[in-house]
């Protein structure tokens, strides 16, 4: 066997094979193993670390990577118990988050800790549904009307057309939206435990076609035509929600204030209105008016087998604080978070595990009610990182924390 | 040994013990472990692959994430080999990239291919420098005006600050911005082969104490004000670039796209245009007028153990093309492209040698060399994802390649 | 009567009377003259001309403008014949601009030239309604939530109450939004041919104490929350509309763009993508994808009694050309163009007159007519502006331009 | 003479003479009733109002407008005594309004009632310059960085050819933006008492056109190429300014707001967050976290002359309140403020009169000084205005003072 790998090695390094050729000559393990021992001669490099994975490539293979050469190992922590008081979780919950910041995970785990001794968040998801929306070039403004106009008319065959593609996703609502002689159709699926842009895609293209066939003077030109948007920040992802819009909030008390976070309310809150908003207004950070939703959400994320791209619009959102009698009140609103409890890298093992800690792999019952569980917790997560953050800047303990934690160390 | 870890699992399991304190009562990778198996029991999960790894905890304790259970593992594949023209990095790459997103890997692939029989990218970096930005509070406009006359007076003072921190940083410039009695300072430094938030974190916060205690009426209220911008898109970092500023381009001939890409250019051309452009100021994806950056950027972020939260800025740009008597004309633009090659993740085993494929482990030579030559990588990386999906996209493969090759298999 | 006004300018002089009591002591127009002598004598000025006046300020008082002295005169020139092929307006046209900016005029007036030797315009109006949206503090996102179902379920109730204020007004649709326990609810009417900001007003404020009273839990902070937006440009404007969005077009055949505009179709596209596109990204123009949508909208409003502090949002908007076989196609969008031709301004001598021009004084027949065919006109002529603009850049006319006919001549 | 007239107007409506070659045959008043007389029977239309104008066709033409009929006539109010103490307008101003919408007047009067017994505002101008920028066609990256270093080493060539084309301009500094093979250069120009817009783009052109023959592979492709940005709201105008970054500010004591506002100080600043603020996130409002910045602009600059266009980016900033123990802090930010007090309209009678009230018409000593004392009166003139709103709000004023003062008579 070694002798037919190093072969197949051998004639890529030669170029006679091409690296993505080497699956049609070996079975799915030894293919991985020829090509990372081909990408080491080829690059005179030395990747042990990267080939002593627990993946198997025949699972992965055609499914969620190609090319591949073995894994990249990433840090689980875990933050705990973090109380979480939602319509889908409700109790106690570990998170996992996979980061290289050193004082991430311990950073978020005080916050944790202040937001359960507060009695835990609350948690609303107020909007759920992902999109994809195809642009169309129309000859003139006097066709798109009549589009429009057909388009609405023929809604309900459009949504017989997309959900025939799929035995989960239901079409909930379609907006256009035009420029000159350009129409984008926003299409909004249900698409149950799965974040959903594969279903939606699909779903879509299907639709664009029986357009096309249908209303002839309406040319798809991308299935995507960035008014989804997928991987991007967008307005129209903050203003109507992509995923699901999510809204978590806590009181902490005074007490838990000063004790935990060893910090002040006014404090904390004037560091949210100079920094998130004053300052986020001056920098333009125009859908993130919050501390560091983005590092939250990337750790999560990358635990538990999200699309890392999604990262970007997953990270929009506001942080609010008022600072009352008994505490300071905070609320962070998630505006377009897409998450996944079946699907893409969901299936990984590890990754699989990850989800199991907080009880939310596979399906749940119904349907949707494992990606609403997650959402929930995501929020609540992000609520306390925001919540901490905020507290060690109002406590001056940034670049301190870093010094002693994290990679500071390194400087 | 394992009586001690049950030991100590029970009581973490019986509330006792603190999840981060187990720390305390064992070596590093029996803690590890002992917290892993808390966590089963605590959630009544099972978390063999998670448990599975290479990871050395005393490794990465107090450096790189806390609490830690074991690591999660994404799929590693290259694409390649890719031909830069940079000044740094010049001749044919292979490039890692993570992820489980089925068909990125193979998309990018063929741009890089058709890329590379083009000659390869041209590829600039137009700035570069690592930002961070405190606020400032004063009483009133007329302080901030003296405020800004004595930062502008004190600047080689405030400079030798924060160098004193660092034996690598270096205070490039600072830049004031104003919001009635709030005052934001943007400071920028060379990080050398570091993506360097940590070490301008620190050196900021030094000049900041300087600050209050040299200029007593403004009060430094966060060392980051999100001007900075950190982990967000934001204008400053579009108009500003924070990291690097990169430019590749490359001009695709006439056969190659036909051949290689399946494609027309005129219509990979008005994909970009009605999509990218209309769709993206239609939509509001005001930082990113490009088709999926972010994907590219996740994926080699991932492999190379970079600050994945930062994905969302680094994937801010532009794609912009022409139709050319003997081909297509392609150029990306990233405006905050953050990399290192040094510090953060890039030490962990797996990155560190998902780094040496591209020869770029390390410390470079002259200091610096190593993450420009990374920039120039990456955004060349990016230029043949963004032709791909174009192309792709002209030619309605999108949905199609997803049904082959990706998660669409589990739609 | 000279000497009781030159009494009560004196006393006003000695402050013994203050600027707006002079309405208090005199009739209307013998007020206007008092203010203006005791104006001239508080700042030792002379403005004969500003009170040299046509207006009525017995008709003005209470409906128009207060502590009125006189009046500032702007010149109106007219550009025209426009063919203007819309729903409502159909066939030739003469626009006036109010305008003090040299060679604006003759501009636009050679790309009405070349428009409506093109045939003219095709218009569309493509959304029509004003909106107004109080902020709504609530508790907590609980009470949010209870508050978007109460809301949803007396709907019908809310819409009989904000039609009970007005006789024209009707209300169509009602969108709220969410951040943290912060509600806006976007109510949008129909006002007829009326701008129907006050209009909105009034029956949005009725609503809110209808709300107030029967759903304790909401507490109106503002009537107007900044999700209207008045006056203000804004992504909610943008992608929604707030007044109309009109789509104009305009297919400029190769002989005319030669003749009249001295200009190349290739080099037209051109300058529209790099400037306004590439140029408008690059800035962050994020809702200005366009020349000079401000300067005919400016010279339109201020001929015909607009209110002028919404040209912000109404220059919202973007150019569109492509390069076809027989000639240049153009289009413009305008996504909230906010237009009356009753109430407001329009009633004032000058600017009745103004509309008149247009046949648009006044109420339409059926109700909002009037307006709409008042935004198909503007629209067309914001076309020949920015097809003129656009061609002027291309063959560098532009300053020397100014320099013949402009303000330059006082450079 | 009256012959002569009827008989052009005759030709005109028999379409043998063109509306702007009416000026070839007449004197300039002459043709300007001859014009409006043409529009008059072309439109079966009554334009007596228009034509009773003491402006002189002669003066304006080739300066300030073309195909002239008339003029149209705005009413001008007073707000004052407005306290300013700023480091060019000091003491007590009359500040002219020109408005057709009731109650903005009687509004912004109430808020500089309360501003100058408090003591009036304390002004700054932190930034002071007119942007032009042109953009730029090169064929590569390497051409763009080649581009780049030739400017960097020919600014003083630059700065003197373009200082060549005038008297008072200079160039200040010049900013380079890149985006692919497309830049602009930002050249930001001292135009002392005038707004400058033209000066700027003919020095600039002058500039372009040296560039073009001294770097041959840079084509300027528009000597505007939105960069600038004129008559747009935008980033980069928000960020660096253009025109005047001014901030005013005020602290209002507690009886003042109790008794001249009838409001209460948490109530301002709760109305600020959660409209100007959260409700300018929530809906996009990116360049305006203001109440009705628009609204006082649009009347002051109609009233003096200014461009009205320029509204628009005007109009940007923001509102700044905190409570604090002896009464509310208020602070407006103006990012872009353009105004002369030379050129343009200033010139035309009305305006000039409605300048001299504030003792700016014309070039100031030294220069420069009247256009900035007028920035310091304007952006203290819109503290007064939304201090007014914002107490008018809290205490749910707005639509009753229009159904008493406003067009809400004629809902």
């Amino acid at each position: 066997m070694q002798d037919i790998i190093n072969n197949i090695v051998e004639k890529v390094v030669r170029g006679e094979i091409q690296l993505h050729e080497i699956d049609n000559f070996l079975e799915a393990n030894a293919a991985m193993v020829a090509r990372r021992l081909a990408i080491e001669k080829l690059t005179n490099s030395n990747l042990p670390s990267i080939g002593s994975t627990i993946l198997d490539y025949a699972e992965i293979k055609n499914r969620n990577a190609e090319n591949v050469i073995g894994a990249v190992q990433v840090p689980v922590g875990v933050v705990g118990p973090l109380r979480v008081n939602g319509d889908y979780a409700r109790g106690e919950f570990y998170v996992p988050l996979a980061t290289t910041e050193g004082a991430l995970i311990a950073s978020v785990n005080r916050g944790a800790k202040a937001v359960t001794l507060s009695g835990g968040t609350s948690v609303k998801i107020i909007f759920d549904g992902m999109a994809r929306a195809p642009v169309f070039k129309l000859d003139s403004i006097i066709d798109v009307v009549d589009f429009l106009d057909w388009v609405k008319k023929h809604y309900e065959d459009l949504k017989r057309i997309a959900e025939s593609t799929t035995s989960h996703g239901k079409l909930i609502s379609l907006e256009p939206y035009v420029l000159g002689n350009n129409v984008w159709l926003r299409f909004i699926y249900d698409t149950g435990d799965a974040m959903g842009m594969n279903m939606a895609t699909i779903a879509t293209e299907k639709v664009c076609e029986y357009i096309e066939e249908n209303f002839g003077r309406a040319r798809c030109l991308a299935v995507s035509g960035n008014m989804c948007s997928d991987k991007k920040q967008s307005i129209v992802n903050s203003l109507h929600g992509r995923g699901k819009t999510v809204v978590a909030e806590a009181l902490i008390p005074n007490d838990i204030v000063t004790k935990v976070l060893k910090s002040d309310k006014n404090l904390i809150h004037e560091v949210n209105l100079r920094k998130n908003w004053a300052g986020g207004a001056r920098a333009g950070t125009f859908f993130q008016y919050n501390a560091h939703f983005a590092n939250i959400i990337a750790a999560i994320f990358l635990a538990t087998g999200q699309d890392m791209a999604q990262v970007v619009e997953s990270s929009s959102g506001y942080t609010w604080t008022e600072v009352r009698e008994n505490g300071i009140y905070i609320s962070v609103t998630l505006t377009s978070l897409e998450v996944g409890t079946v699907g893409g890298g969901t299936r990984l093992p590890t990754q699989r595990e990850a989800l199991s800690i907080m009880g939310i792999y596979g399906s749940g019952n119904p349907p949707g009610s494992n990606a609403k569980k997650f959402a929930e917790i995501v929020a609540s997560t992000v609520l306390a990182g925001e919540l901490n953050l905020l507290s060690a800047l109002a406590n001056k303990e940034l670049g301190k924390a870093h010094l002693k934690l994290g990679r500071a160390a390194k400087v």
